[in-house]
């Protein structure tokens, strides 16, 4: 049977794409409204697993996810990188004088912004829920007045023609994608080097000078990587934060379990979000 | 003659009194469409100086504000603590009902997600620019099926009715300003006290395990309290980043003066944003 797979955006979006880099051409993605709608659709089983982006290497994290895996008790199983272009696409025979609104979403418009300021530094920005969705409302709308950003794939599903190509800023614009389950991903192998995991982490500590950096120092001084570290405020605790860790390694290789325990000697709060094979 | 303080915004809008609050009744606030173009009012001499937030209580960073900070070469020279409370807006008379749009900016959006959900689960979200701006813009319009969520100033100024007051998820909802300048701030006078200071700086270390440990014991090992620390991608070098501290303290104190001398040892960049007294 195959696996069916939330994501947020419509057909074309990258999300869906990196359903089918990490599951496969069999899966059958689902594409859900909003973030929380993926996460609900996991949890409550209507869907197999879930595929949500956290960072992005022009626009940095994406923020509503790391709240998201705190609220919810779902399990990081694994991570895609997904290298992003994005398509400047109007109604076939548009042309850029003829453009005067731009529909898209935030991330596109903050990883375009200076190309942007360029090619369409009047027309009206009109933010959207996310970004193949700008397409496919641009295709039912016909205005022969807007342009969209997405993907080479949205300009296809959508039958839009591409005006002009990969208008991001940088072309080293790479999304990371984490893999949501109810199950934790499977133990590693005895045969396996700890070296290939990553483990997703996310702590609280008290409020007093030092904390944060104790806590590093349970990882530093055992030499284990720290890929990537974010803080989110904590609601309702003004200037208290819920950082989130990724270091390379395993829990089921003992210099990682007793980093985490170390650091479990002191936190407020600790919970291993997932282990899971690096992508790449 | 009286300052002019640029701010990204319309009349009403929490940068605009954030900008009253620091420079007195008598400052004039002009409203700009981007922070960018804030960042360019001051660095141009169009503005004597520049507010805009970079934190919020519930939301996080405002990231674009962080990237700013490090594309332009202005100094901090003082917060502002602004306590945000959001109310639903409408045209006098109007039901919630009748609310079948909704304009907002994506911050109070993210403030006011559960009870937004609660009380308008399906109108249709549309993003605007700016939150005081969707309160102007459903008054310019007049339309009777919209609702928009801006502050109390703001339903005043455009003749809006509350339909409902303060509908932040969390009460403790407070966004913090930074001051921006030409100038750095004056040298702490002799007799002020260093903790009545914050000293915000941004940095990069080589991407090695342990660097940003080794950032952070610079301050740590001489009890030098960190109030925030934030990172952003470095646009064109995938996963590396800038990290952006607060800490408790002024470098005309030699205590801290030696841990900037100390972390300028080993960054591959440094920079001190300002040093300014501390709201509140």
């Amino acid at each position: 049977m195959s696996l069916t797979i939330a994501y947020q955006g419509e057909p074309g979006a990258y999300s869906e794409q990196a359903s089918f880099d990490f599951f496969g051409p069999n899966c059958v993605p689902q594409g859900k409204k909003l973030f929380d709608d993926v996460f609900d659709a996991v949890a409550s089983g209507n869907a197999d697993h879930g595929v949500v982006p956290v960072e992005n290497t022009l626009a940095g994290s994406i923020h509503r996810n790391y709240d998201l895996l705190v609220r919810h008790q779902l399990h990081i199983i694994g991570e895609v990188m997904v290298p992003i272009n994005h398509q400047l696409l109007t109604l076939p025979g548009v042309a850029l004088a003829d453009v005067k609104r731009l529909y898209s979403h935030w991330q596109p418009l903050g990883q375009c912004e200076h190309n942007l300021r360029k090619l369409l530094p009047t027309a009206e920005r009109i933010e959207v829920y996310d970004t193949a969705g700008s397409a496919k409302m641009l295709a039912a709308e016909q205005r022969r007045d807007t342009a969209a950003i997405a993907s080479r794939r949205a300009a296809a599903i959508y039958q839009l023609s591409i005006l002009r190509e990969s208008i991001e800023d940088d072309p080293s614009n790479v999304t990371r994608f984490v893999v949501l389950s109810r199950q934790p991903a499977p133990q590693m192998p005895a045969s396996a080097k700890p070296k290939g995991y990553k483990t997703s982490i996310v702590f609280t500590v008290p409020n007093i000078p030092g904390s944060l950096y104790r806590a590093m120092a349970c990882f530093a001084l055992r030499d284990i990587d720290l890929c990537k570290i974010e803080s989110r405020p904590v609601a309702g605790s003004a200037w208290e934060y819920f950082f989130y860790i990724d270091f390379i390694g395993h829990p089921d290789e003992i210099t990682c379990a007793r980093a985490l325990a170390h650091l479990g000697e002191f936190a407020s709060m600790l919970r291993v979000l997932g282990s899971y094979e690096r992508a790449n």
